[in-house]
């Protein structure tokens, strides 16, 4: 495998993606369904209406780390769309995504467990933005690596990788401010994940876009590269 | 991605649809199977036999929810089997069923723990009625979203898209009626459940027409549409 | 959807297999991994050596239930890679199936706490024999309603379909007597499931036809049918 | 199936390798996941953040089990990219290995109960080693079943076998030493998975070859077998 190898030959090694994907889904669907694991039953004795709405911390961690998860999930989808092959450093940095994806369930646990209590609900939510920013960030670099060693499709446009660009970069800038605000308000900051990943997953963009256009349009399929 | 990119352009963004049934599967695999998680084993003091027997309801709440998941999954293939690709929109009402699923180990835990408290069992029947509306509903929303937006294959007939319809809409409403029986009869309701789970996954209708026909038809392949 | 209607437009229908094989892969992979929870760690103060080797009732099951799993996933893969399409009918054998390997978990459970226990380990191993013996039974009729419904793929030989039924239908019968032989002697019965799973999982006839066959011959190609 | 059917008849038979690889995904993504049950939220009243640190041992085994398992995901993907079908021996081969890599959060969960328990640290470091060494071994011995049975890819050059059997085999030979020195030193042991893992996990050869060759050239892709 030295430099002098013909081209066509090294292009017929590279990996295919499909066991990354299949691993990739596995992990993201059971990081997203062992959440449900946390949401604990209310003793039969005494008010289970009331014990069941006092746990709203614990539902709230759950739908905005399924969302978070499931928004991660939507631009790895796109990725992965974009990909040929994947190589040997691709492999490892969607590895190193994936276990932030699969430690996930940790600081959503703590979040629920601690958002009634001052001191804890601070390292909470810190560690939980952290975590976030570590999911954006390898995503981000997953990406950006992809692009750069032109393991994607040839048929792209260069519209098409800015587009995702676009979308994936300025995420992680939001989750930065968040830990920020998490630091001096750790309740505004889960409100604020919260709202983040459901802009993500309401797509009010395309929902907009649709509207305008009408259903008697032929013309209303949305692009590839902007879920 | 302006308006005025020509069509055959268009057509081909959109994202495959492999990733989506991979989520989807794993997902439906783990709600059904983390089930098991719930059902306890007795102290081996005392007559386990009895303790097991006693255990009904923790069984009966598996089952439910069991031949539900296996339901919806069913429904889920249908539509996966017409639908070419996926669009941004299609993606994200599929994770909100997804969410829908995922969640449904928590009101089937809570139906198991509360059958027999009278004041707990109506409010765990009426969460786990609601659960199984939400799925019923956003999978006819992803259905009825991918006929509308064109993302089905061009080769399904009319009446192939009218009998998923005329499958998946009704359901709906046998849902709502239970939610309200529910209110007034919890154990009717989830004995309601189970007959709807059961009239689904024992196909009584194909079982009718495989005996009318006969073995000796050469003509005996049920239909796409109508699992 | 009625009986005039021509035969290659009803070919048409009838679903593909790899969503089927998508959840049943996935329900196979998650029954066989949640078994590592009950796994549990001694507490660390005292003899944790000892303790541990006193656990091995639980390594017992464990060792047990993966292999029988793994020995249902060998059969699955056999009948799959038969198929061509599925239909409703089959879809609901196949779902029934993988609730009986899905429900595993909690016999084995049962039968890893109470085999130090008199009364109990008899109930316990007569329900893990009975859920083994309908995870062979509903293998079974999978396998032979594909095989009368015509859902195989043509080109297979008599012989392969022959070779198949050969191999799944007498664990039915050698499932039925372990459990009678468990009603009597429990422990034996429990000897008795590890070593049919390892009779399956190593393939001695295999391993047999290889060393005769030896390697210098450029024809020792296993047959499909016969993993 | 006798020794004197046609060799052509024969090639037919054989397993896809598309079960095989979604089983093992589907075990690998949910080892790896599992694991963050065994990360326990500290009660909130006290000091949260110093029982957080304080849980370290955890963390490390978490990471630790995390990497070896990517890591053998690895190999694993570039031994199935290698493979044209599976046969009896190396689906069951398969399984065994899949077997090792399902109990791992076994010895991960004693690796982090006992890290600060003398006599316990040593049983629970051996039995983790032995279990790295199981994994490794059996994917080693899958991978030169395959290559001496004939089942890869005839495409393949000898030189692509020799680089991925230098790569598998020199792994055993340095678990094999851990052990040795996880019954004297148990921490060092412990450090040195770490080690290891992540040395898989950061591809130094490949980042150092992409530096060499700058960015400049069109020939950076790195080898299918090498990853």
């Amino acid at each position: 495998m030295t430099d002098t190898e013909p081209a066509d030959r090294r292009r017929r090694f590279s990996l295919r993606t499909s066991r990354m994907e299949a691993l990739s889904d596995g992990i993201f669907a059971i990081a997203s369904t062992l959440l449900v694991l946390d949401l604990a039953i209310p003793a039969a004795n005494g008010d289970v209406g009331h014990s069941l709405v006092e746990q709203w911390p614990t539902y709230l961690a759950y739908l905005v780390s399924f969302a978070t998860i499931g928004n991660s999930w939507l631009n790895h989808s796109v990725i992965t769309e974009y990909l040929e092959r994947a190589d040997a450093i691709l492999l490892r940095l969607n590895l190193v995504l994936l276990f932030f994806v699969s430690v996930l369930p940790f600081p959503t646990h703590m979040v629920a467990e601690y958002l009634s209590n001052n001191s804890a609900e601070r390292i909470a939510v810190t560690v939980y933005g952290l975590n976030l920013l570590a999911i954006g960030a390898f995503t981000s670099l997953t990406w950006h690596y992809a692009v750069a060693e032109r393991l994607a499709r040839r048929d792209n446009s260069e519209d098409d990788v800015r587009a995702i660009s676009a979308k994936l970069d300025p995420s992680l800038a939001s989750d930065a401010v968040a830990i920020g605000i998490g630091l001096l308000w750790p309740k505004v900051a889960v409100a604020l994940y919260l709202v983040i990943a459901l802009f993500v997953i309401i797509p009010f963009r395309a929902v907009f876009r649709q509207v305008r256009r009408g259903r008697s349009s032929d013309l209303n399929r949305p692009g590839r590269g902007q879920p």
